[in-house]
């Protein structure tokens, strides 16, 4: 039986700002990706967040990110990497501590915005991601974008890694994401969405933005959690999952 | 033969802004209350001094304070016991994180400034800071001041307390701390001082400013890091205590 | 012809974050109360709000609170006058600035959250804003609750001092606002809101929680503009006065 | 009679944390490049240091920088220029403010450590800080390298240049500074760095790091506030200015 790990980004308010809508899409995705108050996430939210997840049975990963809160960790900063390093750790130890207070761990490390676009290609902060995993705990998995110099660094360090796939962004032919603002960057239609996602399962096949068929050996699959439309979305890709018997669990 | 700990407030220093001199005091020290970010310290200072504590064999706590930069945690904050508590459990597990990554541990809970003068008395506060320790790690010891409305409720919940006297700071007859401030609360000569802590340790006696010999059941003993000459009182209170024969050792 | 100033809290939201309907609540009120940085307002948010504000003829307000992100100003800060009054200038400067870079400039002041309901009672920090307005510029107006000791600090200080009444809020029959939380606080029906409003300004006069009519001499009236349905009832309130002939402007 | 600028940055504590010794620099400089509070600077400290300056006639510069306490703005961030001018406007803003609370005014702009560096360059920064400087008071002359994309943007805007030289900092052939960490980035020898800024101002020469002489066309130079030994270098400096008849006043 076919199986498939889905990810979403959660936990992203701050204080009195909310975002997206937590406890609704912790009942659509196996894995939760928690902010860890750098770039997004207050303690109380991310407490609450993580609380919620470890009920469903959903797997907790750290979404590490920036310390920019003004900019929600989308704006590169160019940090040394010693500096990178021991961010990266304390963030893991915060939400690990938050997630052993209501029973359970931090599972996987999974960078955030700026910082995960930045890894695909700089191999200083690359390696600071690393040494930082590595540091805090070197039997933790790491996502990212299959190719990247962070999952290419992070497999000759020793630590297991999991292949991403993105369910709603376009992929050129040489199967980079085609970037934010270009034609065909962001998919909007669910049931596309949702076919994409079993055919990406089923097949080990998505196509690209000029119709090429690229191979994907994804293990979890991105949907956005924090998008106008996100919950429907995120319901639609589960659906036609469900309804191609394909199995939904956490990666192994 | 009798033991003593001594305990200071170390990795206080934020980017570029350094405070205090942690390595020379982490030689002075058996325990070392090392900040946590929110009201001082980032993170790659507090990984070099929770590795210079590891390194040293001297103990690591979590210095865990209100979020205030701008105030060093000096200035109360009057949050709810639910903000309080994930705020509380978000910083040990940082700092345990950076511990862990350098082959240690957060093996104790300290409170900082405002936050630990607030739950002397301030039962709300007070509790919010048990439930964290609780929930991060019931077998965590906790410091305070005797006789507090904080390590009161730390008793009731199970929780190890340990009583903590000050070197540096004047008693009134009734064993609390002279306000800062008022006449006497603030003592600066370090050989007085050191007498003072070996007299505390070997009689069990302190005398208030009134002159009244208040029995002092300490279990650790706190020297001040960060004040100009900190160093050189901590060295005079070491070499009193050794001089007298009295072990430093971490409290058990 | 019978007159009143309507206000509301703008540019709350934080980056990624937003919070209430600006462009709408602009269309609405007379005076924007738009947040500083500290508690709320990163500088693009307010350099919209405050354009929008400027192109409408809002007339624009420096929203000043504690500098608390995580707790939106809605946390009492123990704080030095000396700390509290250097922290308002910055915000009210930093507002100008904005403002003027667009066309305006702020108008007046008006606390936010724990400060608001702070200097009600608190000398010390009243005291301080007055400081920080006085030293600023001594003829801009401050908002505050009749018989505050705030807007009597300022008024002996030679500052022109604006008595504020709330559209939704519960009211003692002493003419405090009756705490959040307790029956009566939060008033919700839009129509009984606005028909509240009305009379005040029309006889001067308010019901308070037990039926007592508290006379309530306000110059302006403040409508939320954060709330599920703030900008409803606004446009309740606002055609309300409208239909009764009330004129809308901003205090003179 | 030859006449220069000397300027130095101040105000670049936090809170707790000192830097420098602003009462010692404001006797010697003419010019004081004053933090703005988001790489350093809290408002206490500013109104303090910008007080000092107004008392003895050193004039007052916004020393505006990326939103990065931790780093100290010496971490590029690839912001937004929509972003990077609102926050631009909101310091100059807050620093006049504080300014004008002590009898002075904000005289010019000049931006802070990766901010200054970026701008060399980056030309979506460098007009993001033009557009910043012009919406505030376009009469606002803004320091920085010469030749820099900067200066030459800020000139086409019609801003007022003002080129800066470094005192301790060596140069290429080619008059750029030479990296940090490079040979002969750094000079350390007061007396000889003295002799240096008098041949500048005097003949208009500066020595390259391989002998290369010069010509440096610069307004005011740049003397560091927060090193060790920075108040003794300064004060070498001045003393040889004096001693050559070189007048000290702000650039007109």
């Amino acid at each position: 039986m076919t199986a498939i790990d889905l990810n979403s980004d959660l936990g992203e308010g701050f204080g009195t700002w909310p975002l997206g809508d937590d406890a609704a899409m912790l009942a659509l995705v196996t894995s939760a990706n928690i902010a860890c108050g750098f770039h997004a996430g207050d303690p109380a939210t991310l407490l609450d967040t993580t609380a919620g997840a470890v009920e469903r049975g959903v797997r907790v990963g750290a979404q590490v990110g920036y310390r920019d809160l003004a900019g929600f960790g989308r704006r590169f900063i160019d940090m040394t990497p010693r500096d990178l390093t021991a961010d990266v750790i304390y963030q893991i130890g915060a939400l690990d501590g938050l997630a052993r207070a209501r029973g359970g761990r931090v599972r996987y490390v999974k960078p955030h915005g700026a910082l995960y676009n930045t890894i695909v290609h700089h191999e200083g902060q690359a390696d600071a991601v690393v040494d930082a995993v590595r540091a805090y705990d070197p039997a933790l998995p790491v996502l990212g974008l299959p190719g990247s110099v962070f999952l290419d660094a992070a497999d000759r360090a020793g630590l297991r890694t999991v292949a991403e796939a993105f369910a709603d962004r376009g992929y050129t032919p040489t199967g980079t994401l085609v970037p934010r603002g270009e034609p065909g960057a962001q998919l909007t239609d669910p049931d596309a969405i949702a076919a994409r996602v079993v055919a990406m399962v089923e097949d080990g096949v998505i196509p690209a933005v000029d119709g090429t068929r690229l191979p994907v050996r994804a293990e979890t699959v991105c949907v956005h959690g924090d998008t106008p439309g996100a919950v429907a979305m995120a319901r639609t890709v589960r659906a036609a999952l469900d309804g191609a018997g394909i199995h939904l669990r956490p990666f192994t």
